[in-house]
């Protein structure tokens, strides 16, 4: 007998389905590194035109795709970037716009929402000449839908006016895009509305979309250039890649139209769960496919028991902190998944909390 | 006939007296980059053993003091330091220590008196090893006294808890200690008590002191050997150094007593401004030799319309943002400099705010 | 009618075989950022093995595998690596060690074989501890076979001795290996041999044995431990690459044992080529799957003419420069390929020339 | 008694005359990191002008005068350079142009006039745009006087050829004039008509000039803005550097008419050395005040042996190798030390041969 695995950890776990895996054989391909991949070109030219931009680059992941707009952006030395404090960029992708690209971050506090208040980030700016004490601020990195705050959205308007900044002072915009598509469909607002402002997106194709590996940057036509050169002294310029390429065209035909239901779902979770003792969900604030859930302050849960408690069950989630854990939903978690982890988790929580009330008792 | 000047922009305009002019005259020298130069070697020698360390090294500014110690600390690439978010080194650095040193910046909060949160601190460390996310954090700064919060100074204890953390963790303590002797005097407390849990210490000789030139990091042994090298690589070995070593020893004798007064005559000015119409000063805050003098809320004063006033009296300063002055005494500033300030100011917003008051009453 | 092609640009332009598409289309896989894809750890382990090394670790491509063993065995700034002047990652892989990795080359003359002289090489190397001057050299990079001289094949031999100095100086000694079967099967050697003295291989997958995508690092485990942080950094780390590594564990199986035949073509080929007249190939020096075609002095072909000629028959080469045509065999070239390539390229220089004579005699 | 000491390490050995004492002792100075010491501001002009450029700027030594050149030629990540093999920027500075610089060196071999080949200059410059496998070439270097050739000269003529190759490629040309002062007086070329065609060059003030410390960068305008900035982020912000540009100024005045008795000195040396057994002179390539005295081969001397057996009479030399000692003449060595020099050494060399001899016959 096989136990049901309910894999929350993250939209990056999910496997390539069949579709995927039958573009993948049959996928036509060149040498990408001699610029030749016919279906490379295609996934390209599709991704540049649903995000509104004259060009497109496919990168081996998400983090390489936000390194090297970051580099492309700042590419003179002494550069400065503002972006959110805890925005992906600055927390978990080991610092390498500092350590491999030398650029110097100012970090601005993200807001609850992911946005950062547009008066400080005028504020932190610095003059690009002038001043021999400062580095010069280049670029400003915004990113839709947040993750640190649990997947929220930046609308088209606040994207528009942090662009408008941008502007004024001759910088760039760059938009980690990782789940673009998420914010575009609980948004109701297309995909290429939302980066409008944008002088570079990133967006991952392993994400939410489900395709096994890569993520796409687009921009202007230099600005893809200088990222296609970039993209070779970092090792990201890989050969046949038509055969990742045809999975993402895939991905973006059958799991687009997904996202609408993997948020429902989410929030489905999100509401079963809040009704739960012990645990709270900021059910409203839960706008995509995440879902932060808190161990109720007194209580004597932690994340980490609980996730051991859940793994027993075959449900999968990651610990943010000591008291919150993050479940991701995406295309391979049903609703019957769903319900399913809500059941678990109820009597995990009745026995852990019982066992802890006996304790108290005696 | 020549103008009063007043030079209150900051501590480090101080001309070198005529003791430093002459013992740059006599100064026993040799090439310090084939290593040595004897006077480099007695100033090193007494600046280590003033802050209670092994070793110590001329350098020709404390911004390569400070690069120099966050490089040799985060030599390893991937490194992360973590630091308060109004600190010299974060702000007025150029970025130096991502931009040439691939160092990548954690700020925390400085706190109005110049310390970041313990809890803060110890929660933003990143294990060194095992995650394939983060940075390793390998090193913490502290600034003493800090500049942005007016001088103000870290006790002793603030600093030795920094250091029990940094020492739990296996991280380094970096205190950039521009203004080190100033925290000792207002403090009472031997400087090598204040850094008693620093792994390295920058020290201005051209601030306070009133040398014309340089600073000097102290260290252990090992440490210093490293900063040798790169103070090199950077391009701060320098030949017959003696002459501004000379300089400085005697800026150790004449000018350390000299605090004491400095701080007097900056509570005088502190106190003076501070009842004046139209102006604030946190007088209990200036703990050292700075002020900050804020415009009043509703005053149509602007700091640099203040800034140019001042000006045509021969009173220099520097304004710090459009409704704030910073002014700084040093030794070349008398008492009666003191008074000739107030005075100045005193008629200048008279007039200034009886202007407001006919413009309003019109 | 389609139009034959013989595709003799590079061995990275196989097209994946029909066991590799049906591997990718069934290959087990998981998250391998997160660290679980099964299929990855098979390859791995396997290429470990055949190296003769701890560990390895996929990477989307030898320059990322060169850049990550390069920098990780130069982790402390200030390191210098020795290698050879006409060298891959000298030359070609856009001086990322460098412009990425802060790393200073010194190179050393390659000769006709590859090598480097090791007189030169152990005098090039300066000690790491002591001097002010000089970077540390911390490491040496071979490359077996040498592509930039045609790939000839470097021996255990010399690879031990090189090690040795590499030993006896502290210095770690990193192979690029991005052909290092082709050398093991044209010496008769077994490939761990060849690399015994080595700390680090990077080993091309998509090169000779066909597969789509990556290459493969081995090293010892600390090594791989910090290479595969690395890898997260430069953007290397990918998802479900299972599909890859499943791709390339079929490319080991099916394409290894053809290399032997690879090299007999390639024999036939530079035999065939260098009777004809015009040209001059240096037979015994074509060791492996290359062959360098000059223009005889004094004639007046250029290899540009040549390629472009020779693109009308559906042959497909590279000058190396205007003298000079590099062509590469592999699996996916018949000995009916080779015949078909010197027909035509000896009509067509029978026809070039003959008009040379022509416009010779006007 | 003091014993008589001749020091031939270097001509960076020089002490401070009296009339740079008393200039030190008198500058005019304020606070240049806030840009306003009025000797500096002298120096620059008066520099600017000798050498035929826009603007000057000090810097605190040699190494931080040609990284900073290099760095602002080479600000866009992804750069290369292209210098001598053995000029001193290469060598002896730590490899900061890589290690700190992120730029990529492309070495041409040095001939023994301390030229580079002009079809090899040329051959080595990759096209900036279009590639995705090579660094852009930004910058050539040249070497005046060349040190590792033993202070040899390039012509204007020369430089003039190297600087055209730059400007048809679109490249920059910066000279390390370290001693480009000894190289005008020897070729009786004025030293602005030598760096006509260079973008930027160093000059040292405390080499042959006999300054205590600084070097100076010229170029344009707009280059030295930028040239500003990089010096405070490296850490070469001083503050009362009048005092030492005072010494400049002095050691402009009164040691460069001492260039050309210093070279008279040098082939005086030179001369007296090559006539001596046991040792070999090219007195012909001693072209201005440097000397390479090498062991004669089979001789069983060696310089260090040579060297030890010098500092017995005071003279200090640095080994160049196992063989050659160099040996640099600068304004504080007389004739009559040249003298002493010779004849001591004539007595140890007779007497160290006689030995071997008689060791020899037993």
């Amino acid at each position: 007998m096989v136990m049901r695995i309910v894999d929350l950890r993250s939209d990056t776990v999910t496997r390539p389905t069949d579709a995927m895996r039958e573009a993948m054989a049959s996928a036509e391909v060149d040498d990408d590194v001699l610029g030749y991949d016919p279906t490379a070109r295609r996934l390209e030219e599709e991704m540049a035109k649903m995000m509104g931009k004259e060009a497109a680059l496919f990168v081996p992941s998400g983090t390489m795709g936000n390194l090297i707009c970051v580099m492309v952006h700042c590419d003179v030395r002494g550069s400065e970037v503002i972006l959110g404090d805890t925005c992906h960029i600055h927390v978990y992708e080991n610092g390498g716009i500092s350590t491999i690209g030398g650029v110097h971050p100012k970090t601005i506090k993200n807001e609850e929402d992911g946005t950062m208040d547009l008066v400080a980030i005028e504020a932190a700016i610095r003059d690009p000449k002038g001043s021999t004490f400062y580095p010069s601020t280049r670029l400003i990195c915004l990113e839709n839908t947040h993750a640190n705050s649990g997947g929220r959205c930046l609308s088209a308007e606040y994207t528009d006016r942090v662009g408008e900044i941008a502007k004024r002072h001759g910088l760039k915009l760059h938009v980690d895009g990782a789940r673009i598509f998420n914010a575009s469909v609980a948004l109701g607002v297309p995909v290429h509305r939302l980066v409008k402002a944008a002088d570079s997106v990133s967006v991952c194709l392993s994400k939410g979309l489900g395709a096994p590996i890569g993520s796409v940057i687009v921009g202007s036509q230099s600005f893809i250039e200088k990222a296609k050169t970039l993209r070779k002294t970092l090792g990201g310029g890989m050969r046949q890649i038509g055969v990742l390429c045809a999975a993402a065209l895939v991905a973006l035909q059958e799991n687009l139209p997904k996202l609408q239901s993997d948020h429902k779902k989410t929030k489905l979770l999100a509401e079963g769960l809040n009704k739960m003792k012990g645990i709270r969900v900021n059910v409203a604030a839960m706008e995509t496919n995440m879902i932060f859930m808190d161990m109720e302050d007194g209580s004597r849960l932690t994340a980490e028991k609980l996730r051991k408690s859940l793994t027993e069950h075959g449900i999968l989630v990651i610990p943010e902190s000591s008291s919150r854990i993050r479940m991701v939903i995406h295309h391979q978690i049903t609703t019957s998944d769903v319900h399913y982890t809500l059941s678990c988790l109820q009597v995990r929580l009745l026995f852990i909390i019982s066992l802890y009330t006996i304790h108290f008792l005696y």
